[in-house]
């Protein structure tokens, strides 16, 4: 029938549309390294986990080079506690003595190589590597007020001579928060300060987290004062401000720290809103918060206005 | 407003989609070659003209290796009626005496840069050259029927290595139809039948003809008997039957030929049709007529199923 | 003293003489492939451990190109029961059903890293993967006796351009044992079949067997009939003879298969003798036994006698 | 006949003398990029022509990698009449409306084409390319005395990577000098101009104009004053002394320009001498006027004494 | 004056004739490897010698692949009665016992370090080796009709990845006749069989002796019968026909053979003769006697008409 | 027997400890270009010959890159005598005039091929080079207290290019020291002299002199004063003192220009002890006297304690 057949042709030409939408995007960032700090509940939802993974696989395949780094928080604790261990915790932290942190070892990755494959079946080259393989990441204890809480890391030195290789050789690498310190002792690291101290390492464009808010409130209390975009300048003065809290305390130091250091712009994203990672970039639609550096805000202005 | 917000959320996602739908096309293409004849409405309308490049200019982002070669007919007879130059005919065709030859060898190039212009100004390096250029294509003289209609020329070789140094050096090349004789004399070779002989010459994946039709039809007289696609055994049979008429003839030849010298895909597009290149290549709605060689029918009844 | 300083040089002459010896072997595997297939006591006991992976690092010192290809038997069974799961077992094979498989792949995966760690703490790069990074190990269901055991997987492709890649950009490649199948599902392999598959995949040079025996005996139950050198022919008559036995029918099959696909010589080595690697490649004191191709004997012949 | 053979061998030992004189400077130029800008009559008369391009050619092929600039005033006066088109002049400037632009860009890449046709029938690997290609010129508008004068353009910025992409595929470039503005507008550009742009774009070693004129005279009324070498000081001094007139003066400020931005020594040529350019390299017999900088000074010092 | 600038000019335009004749010639080598026997007067006159030297570097400036190879015949006699040692014969052969073949080496190299020296003079990079270097020449001992004659060497076999390796890094690589059996002893070559193993190993293009003598000549003893060019046939024909007498016998042989493994023109040279070479091969006035083979003839048949 | 195969594996199991020993200094000198001054009695004694040679090709093999400089003092002696030529002396140093030199050279290259033919019978790929191959030494005529003793030169500059080539190409480089000064002239230079030049200019990491004294002595009239390790202060201290003597003086002189220049370690060994140099890298047993620089104390001090 016309009529169909004309509706089609719309349905088409809208999809011409959003395509020839991406070009100044892919433009922008060929060939440039983009961290994904991937964890919450993106990471547990089957559904949302297939999108991201879809999602980095396409930044992928249109010449970007997405790195994943991941968590694995909650598979740990159900493990730790399927295996009947006790869990101590010092200043709400949990103390990870040398059981705990073989568990953790073994759960991170299992999620890695599980990561490895979905990639794999959108058929691209993946691998799945700790901060142990090609000693990627040097770390020493960290304590907690003083307190030794055990095997918890806190990153020294990225050698990112293994992720220039493996991008070299077009992996799309895929990294779990694991380290070693001097003497060759397994520690755990939190998931975000890995992701931003590898994105500073490789000199990252992005650096994009997946959490599990809509982004940062201007009041945390007024769910109406979501922030946008923030200059580095306005991250700071939110900081002093004193307003920020809980989990995102670390989470913007770590944004402006990654800024600091020469990635252009950090992205606070809401991983629960699917595709997030691809609205994000692709569209100038802003999902959840971005900070940025001074050379970054000339392209948006001029691309997005 | 809530209902605002979901409304933007939803187009969101359908763009998304539309992203995520590319995936296996992209990957299906990745750093092969396709060859784009340009030429018809499609050059001549400035609005299709510049989805024209857009589209080509895309495929070179996401990764793929287009090629265009173009025609430059309507122009080129403008310019000789303008210069008040006879135009003589025989069986059909004009005869390229060398003041007209050097008419159209200098309309081409013009439209040549004009199409560098558009690509640039996409932020894609473009290169120029015609046939001449790194001895592209070598010709002899077509004789129409046994009579000597001037300098028309067939091609006799394609020395395709100045193509593969410009893509090797990441240009998009811009070709226009012109070659030498082995006196070096300079010859107009059929638009067609250039496209034709330099995707067999660089081995690219796919050829696509931007022309003013729909496509093929099993009945030329019966609107309703598009074709949308054929076996090479199938278009065979079809130029068997006698019923292909006129201008197709030649291209359904070239399409033939193509398949046959290792191209896997060779389509007539309808070019008045806006975005119809990506339409074709990102999406499973075909647009136009499809002769496809058979290795390349495995893919697409994989993906297209 | 004088005479304690004559003995220091009597004992620094013999080291030089040691260090010289070996200059054949340096040259004669220069740049080759080793796949060491590691099992067995010597992944217990911890001297032994540290052992074997400073023979395969000096390996890589001087020049060649190892490779480790580990199991992770005992390991899996003990983490088995601590989760008090049930074995269930037909024709003497644990059935492999999904939670166990992902116990199986998480101790796997703990001990490559533990061995990426020991490698590196010698200053070498290694990295550790498993066969699901870049596609390396494609698998079907292996059925036993018709009946389905769960995910145990039959090897049917190796794909190795991840470990040219890594060798390539001077890593030691430490792999676990896993595989997908077309459906991108996870499946456990026997590691002496996945070493086996991978040193065919790469044209090893040599593949070596560390296990708990002494070598193959030409009677079983005589343990002086030890034998040192095999060929293919003689491995071939000993299969047949039908009085290899138990665990060494499978073993001698890969070797002989290892042989007939380009391998030029397989080592069945006791990893209970300390630096056993080390002693086999450097001295000509044979360790084991060894199944020799025909080019191979060559040397040999003409370095031993 | 004994007198006849020896008379060949006299004439042969003077051709051997002729090659063996060439020795130096084939060592002093090897590798290094020369810039030719091609004019005047050099390009009209056929002989002059072909001998020019065999300059060029022998250059490239002894290993050194010259680059055509050319332009063809007079062939686009002669289209522009042709064509009937009104001539409006400005301070002794044609002014350049959109259509004479458009015969402008036609008439230079006819030009363009024909000379790569020459390079090609020598055998040796020619391209041609405007401005525009791969962004190589970008322009502004130029005014004369604060007119608008149309698309006349001044040379702002030269992007040289196309220039060493296609050096580097060994191919001979053959460049006519249009730009694009900002807004990827063409324009027209003073060859003289592009010329010296490019030289300096590409660090040439060598600049040589050829000109219809003998060289720069000390007093322009006196034609036994012409000089056959200045220093940077002399060439300024000279500047200064305000006896250079007419079309010479945008030409030495040129040469001083290149000179300034490390071209070791620019030539004007008489290119109405047959193979000036290769007497001007190969001999020590200085055709024309050198504009030398001072680290040349000491290879001409030291050969040419 | 007038008349001396006219008279001035017309040599310039000579020698720049002289150089574009040599156009097609450097085309058609450019790459190829030549490979120069060099001895007999040209190696005694000084000023042969640092003629041939010129010829050679401007071979290997204008992009030829020059490799000499060089005897030292007569400096070896002198050296050896300055020595004060008895020299055997054996069928008019030297017996070459351990101390002459140590002379012999000695004289050689010093032959080849002076060569190195003139060509370094002329400021291109030389490097003088032996057929030891790199394993280049492997002998066995040669027999004279059955006699042992001492450390007389016949060439098994030409590594040629030295040369390789030289010509890679921009070398003129200089070869004296030196070999080693399989016992690593050191043995004296005949050089022409040296120069005649070498092009065949390297595939040269080209094969030059430089002897003492006009050419061949179809009859010995009358000096008009001088034979300027012989196909493959005729040079059979010739050696058939038993008129070819004294030492031109094992160099026509070594010419044949060098044709037939792929050299495509093999010349004997007057070297006697200022320039022969470069007479030879940038002219088409033939000096001496070129043995052609067939795909060669093509080239020639078309230039030299 | 039981007992004699337990009394093998120990045996064995020392070999493998001096092997694992080795480790840390393959390591610490993998890449690293390590010159070897080889002279004394160790280029005399045939099997000190056979040893320094297989030490040299070791260090080849284990992925070090070792440059043998030679000297040939004594046999040039010989050789002037044998040929009955006058020996003239000032100051001790010989008057080397035009023949002593010629003989000279000889007796070197003669010597530097010897050396090449004992590491060839090895199986590792050698050149042996004069430093006139590739302009690598040039020198000034030296003065002997202001007199002229004819062709004895002092380096004035090392142009490494060749030295990187050869190595980049897998050689080990054997060079005699002999350069030519700004004339082309040939001339012997001092061996230590050579060695010290080269390595300084290669960035060498060690520099080792092979003497026949068994090291430094803090009391040259002591023989219990010898010295096993010198920081620069301390050699200059030394130096300073007064009581470094004769052939000494100028060997410290250019340990310390070497340090001075960025050498880490330059050794002062005994060549007459079999197997020094590898007993010097591969032990922690000093051989003779180390100076070494500030850096290379850090790696000494942690791995030898």
């Amino acid at each position: 029938m016309e009529g169909e057949s004309e509706l089609d042709m719309e349905q088409l030409l809208q999809k011409a549309g959003v395509l020839i939408e991406a070009l100044p995007y892919i433009q922008r960032f060929h060939g440039k390294i983009i961290v994904v700090k991937y964890g919450g509940s993106a990471m547990i939802d089957d559904k949302l986990k297939k999108e991201v993974i879809q999602d980095v696989t396409l930044l992928k395949l249109v010449g970007f080079k997405p790195i994943i780094v991941h968590g694995g928080g909650k598979e740990i604790s159900s493990w730790v506690d399927r295996l009947g261990m006790k869990s101590e915790f010092v200043n709400g932290l949990r103390v990870t003595d040398a059981p705990t942190m073989e568990i953790a070892e073994m759960v991170l990755n299992k999620v890695n190589k599980s990561l490895v494959q979905l990639v794999e079946e959108l058929g691209v080259r993946a691998i799945g590597i700790s901060g142990k393989d090609g000693g990627l990441i040097s770390v020493k204890k960290k304590l907690s007020e003083g307190q030794d809480i055990g095997f918890v890391g806190e990153v020294e030195k990225v050698n990112p001579s293994i992720i220039f290789d493996l991008l070299e050789n077009d992996f799309l690498p895929i990294i779990c928060p694991v380290g070693m310190d001097e003497n060759f002792e397994t520690y755990n690291v939190n998931a975000d300060d890995a992701a931003c101290a590898i994105a500073k390492a490789v000199k990252a464009e992005k650096l994009a987290f997946l959490t599990d808010i809509e982004g940062v409130y201007r009041d945390p209390n007024d769910s109406s004062s979501l922030i946008s975009e923030l200059t580095l300048r306005e991250a700071n003065e939110l900081l002093e401000g004193g307003t920020v809290g809980g989990g995102m305390l670390p989470k913007l130091n770590n944004c402006i720290d990654a800024i600091l250091n020469g990635v252009s712009r950090v992205h606070i994203l809401d991983g629960r809103i699917p595709h997030c990672l691809l609205l994000e970039i692709f569209t100038n639609k802003g999902i959840g918060t971005a900070i940025i550096g001074d050379q970054d805000m000339k392209f948006y202005n001029h691309e997005e206005k």
